[in-house]
């Protein structure tokens, strides 16, 4: 735990919120500023940063849980499907790591992602940004 | 596997992809529409449609693969940040649930959620939409 970290806070039991799951390495509350009402955000209970420092015995925990609010948003609370998300570093509001389990309806406005998005110029462009992708990832299988 | 199924073909080698990853249960693979350049799709090889109908064994190789790609993309590939996102049924493109990893930078002219958002109307509107969401998760341990 970090004094100073809210989310820790909250899964201390320090800080009010609106709890919607506990679980024993696990905490959901809600959104405070919800896209849409019902908007959760799914911690570990233990201060741990970003995705990338998520340790191997935290992830069946965590992501069980975001499958267990994901199927609850679309069975009694009544939503079409979900958006689920997690923002690390950039665009980070806490620096403890948060899913965003956001309920969706069909026509409810939002595109998937908002964000311009446009194909590589070429294939072999493409080509190139795969392979640093994939020479990253395997550096990242020996030493990350 | 599903013989439409687009991402299904990729994972079965009958579809071209720049593949970035390979699992025994997962493949990685650009998309071809990037909101940047280096923007993956993390699939389980498996048919399976959303995050819900993820089965138990997937998860920790899923979200392994997920922090691999989030620690790859910060690693070797020079990133800032990742948004790591997947739309369940509702602006989902592919029925095959993919993971989208998508390399963040400052001030590359994104926000977190480009959408809007706004805080509840009360309290007490708050803890009546937590309340419905922690029913509908307790309904879901029972019965999802």
């Amino acid at each position: 735990m970090t004094a100073a970290c809210q989310f820790c806070q909250i899964a201390a039991g320090e800080k009010a919120a609106h709890v919607v799951l506990e679980g024993d390495e696990t905490i959901a509350f809600l959104d405070h500023r919800p896209v849409f009402p019902g908007h959760t955000l799914l911690v570990p209970r233990r201060h741990v940063v970003t995705l990338g420092d998520l340790p191997d015995e935290l992830i069946a925990p965590l992501f069980t849980d975001a499958r267990l609010l994901a199927r609850a948003m679309e069975g009694g609370f009544g939503a079409h499907g979900t958006f689920v998300a997690m923002n690390n570093r950039i665009s980070q509001s806490v620096s403890h790591l948060h899913v965003h389990v956001v309920p969706r309806h069909r026509k409810d406005g939002l595109r998937g992602f908002f964000w311009p998005r446009q194909p590589y110029a070429s294939e072999e462009e493409a080509a190139e940004v795969a392979a640093r992708v994939r020479a990253a990832v395997d550096a990242c299988r020996q030493d990350c």
